[in-house]
């Protein structure tokens, strides 16, 4: 098998890049294309109280367990099946679960920072930052904090104010930069798929 | 034949929207795709003394002949041949000679303001942005108007601040919200070119 091909989809919170992600590789056959989330590889924190994890600023680059990441981004480009972690977002903690991803044609890693560690960057083929206007993330946010999540307003403004924000202007935005393409997600962009679709078939097919 | 479909090329002064559109076109026959340049579309000043015409305001979407860029459009659409206007930098107006421009599966539109009018972006299928920070952005102007158009450096100042960057901020850039894509032009772009060019080749191939 040909060296498998990574794409990144970074973008700030509630940009759209996991509808992005979903509607790419509902395109294609599972078998083609392998979906990381870096969410997953959030840090293990055993360590730590709940009441401790709680306060951990978790869009900060040093939550991610980069290094647990790149081993497994390389052993998948080597064709070997991986056991992704997974997190469990309502202890705050790595579940003791994991998650099987077998090696494909086309690799997908989505998150935040997915564009930030300069390694992960080489290794990747193609690099899509998922973009929309703070506001319209900001709302996006909310209804999904607080509908999926139990949370209340208050709660989501105070983490959206604390660390969200600060930790996306100065980490999430600047890797904008580094994007080959980037998909303006304010409301449509079918067409933006359809390119991309373009491009991996050609990869998957050839 | 199919319906052709419209490519616009969008984005600020000298932020390589022609080096894209180039190396698009490089990828196919030129039989397959036709290029239509906005800046053949200035209006026809002939009212206007030489020196009237060096002060217009060329960033300025009134300066455009929007209805005919738009009848050619449409006619070439329906797979008609057209004869585009020409226009000259030096006098400042539209020459005599026409370009014969023939139909063919992909029309690209280049130009700063491209994605401008409404009809426009409504006839065209895929619209692209071309980004690039506004101090490269004005290198590049300046190193292409003191070599290629004899202009000196006050002169470049003097018009960019006073016409090439206010309307860039109030016309060209907020454009950028109606792309399908955004590239970012920094230094490479390769990778989002090779993008395109599967999705041009589904289209011309199908």
């Amino acid at each position: 098998m040909e060296k498998p091909i990574l794409i990144l989809v970074a973008g700030g919170t509630a940009s759209g890049k996991t509808t992005v992600v979903n509607e790419i590789t509902s395109y294609f056959n599972s078998s083609d294309i392998s979906v990381l989330l870096m969410d997953n590889y959030y840090k293990k924190r055993d360590d730590f109280s709940l009441e401790e994890r709680k306060l951990i600023n978790y869009d900060h680059p040093d939550s991610f367990d980069l290094e647990l990441l790149k081993n497994d981004l390389k052993s998948l480009q080597k064709g070997n099946i991986i056991y992704s972690p997974s997190y469990d977002f309502k202890i705050h903690n790595r579940s003791d679960s994991k998650i099987a991803i077998r090696p494909s044609k086309v690799i997908i890693l989505e998150g935040i920072l997915s564009m930030y560690d300069n390694d992960i960057r080489n290794l990747a083929n193609i690099k899509i930052f998922v973009e929309s206007e703070s506001d319209i993330r900001f709302i996006r946010r909310l209804k999904r904090d607080t509908t999926e999540r139990g949370r209340s307003l208050d709660d989501v403004i105070n983490q959206y104010l604390k660390t969200v924000k600060p930790m996306h202007d100065l980490y999430v935005e600047p890797c904008k930069r580094f994007a080959d393409i980037i998909i303006p997600n304010n409301d449509n962009h079918d067409v933006a798929l359809g390119i991309l679709a373009a491009k991996i078939k050609d990869i998957i097919w050839q």
